[in-house]
């Protein structure tokens, strides 16, 4: 049985949720938004990252962690930002000993709702359905959990048997 | 009375360099590089990173850190890979305590070799020269202790003064 933590990592907002491995069921275990101080200086901001993660670890004790490939954002500056944050996370992960799973937007858009070219709508409905959710959660907290879910299908093997199988 | 731990970071090798305050002079400490196993997942060589600037932090006791401001690299690939290695070694000096200075290519250049265009090996030869070393330390570590006199001649006011008096 696996805790994952998935983060969507931002140098302002960095969502998280948890999920758990169930059988071949994903529970929804919690969800939520760690935000910087807009007036801290960024190398501030990266130890609130740090530091909050450390502690949705210390209160969710996950065994895996999930995150997004790096992509280019609307800027090189926004997408060095980005990678900051990453890593930021990324380390607190490590420094707890947790597994890191990286996945692409198309692999977790593939694995979520079943396309690679799903719209963030698309992603965001299917998580609420797969957790059994009574509402959608706060944009970067359902990308989070769209990762987790990405995360645990492909530890549950669900994705590879999938394409293994013959359709029909 | 301060000391100085400069960065140059990168995913394969993390130069580092350290020189102290004394008065209105920089003495050199210590430098070397903290390379990442070759073989070793990226995530991996990220704890690796932050494992050895933690470990030269404890060795030096710096109470300032300070390290080049991101700037694009050879590929976009390239650059992300920076961005994570700079945050991991970032994050060793927050959890230390230590404050952090950033400077851009152009600053270290201007203020350790005069003037903002110079080359690498101009940069390299003032290392030399301003803390009176031997050799020339291997390139990774010249331009961490590059960084680090940037920031050290930057708390000095050095720069500032010069910049404020009239020259001649």
């Amino acid at each position: 049985m696996s805790v994952i933590l998935g983060i969507d990592p931002g140098s302002r907002i960095t969502g998280y949720g948890v999920v758990e491995i169930a059988g071949n069921r994903l529970c929804y275990l919690g969800s939520g938004c760690i935000r910087t101080e807009t007036d801290a200086l960024f190398p501030n901001r990266l130890k609130q990252i740090y530091d909050g993660v450390t502690e949705i670890i210390g209160q969710f004790n996950p065994d895996q962690f999930a995150v997004e490939s790096p992509f280019m954002a609307r800027s090189v500056d926004s997408a060095f930002k980005l990678c900051h944050a990453r890593a930021a996370a990324m380390l607190a992960g490590l420094n707890a000993g947790v597994y890191i799973g990286e996945y692409s937007p198309r692999q977790i858009k593939q694995i979520v709702a079943g396309y690679g070219n799903a719209s963030k709508e698309q992603v965001q409905s299917m998580v609420v359905r797969i957790l059994a959710l009574n509402r959608s959660p706060q944009a970067d907290a359902a990308d989070a959990l769209a990762t987790a879910i990405c995360h645990g299908r492909t530890l549950q093997g669900l994705v590879g048997r999938k394409q293994m199988l013959p359709l029909g």
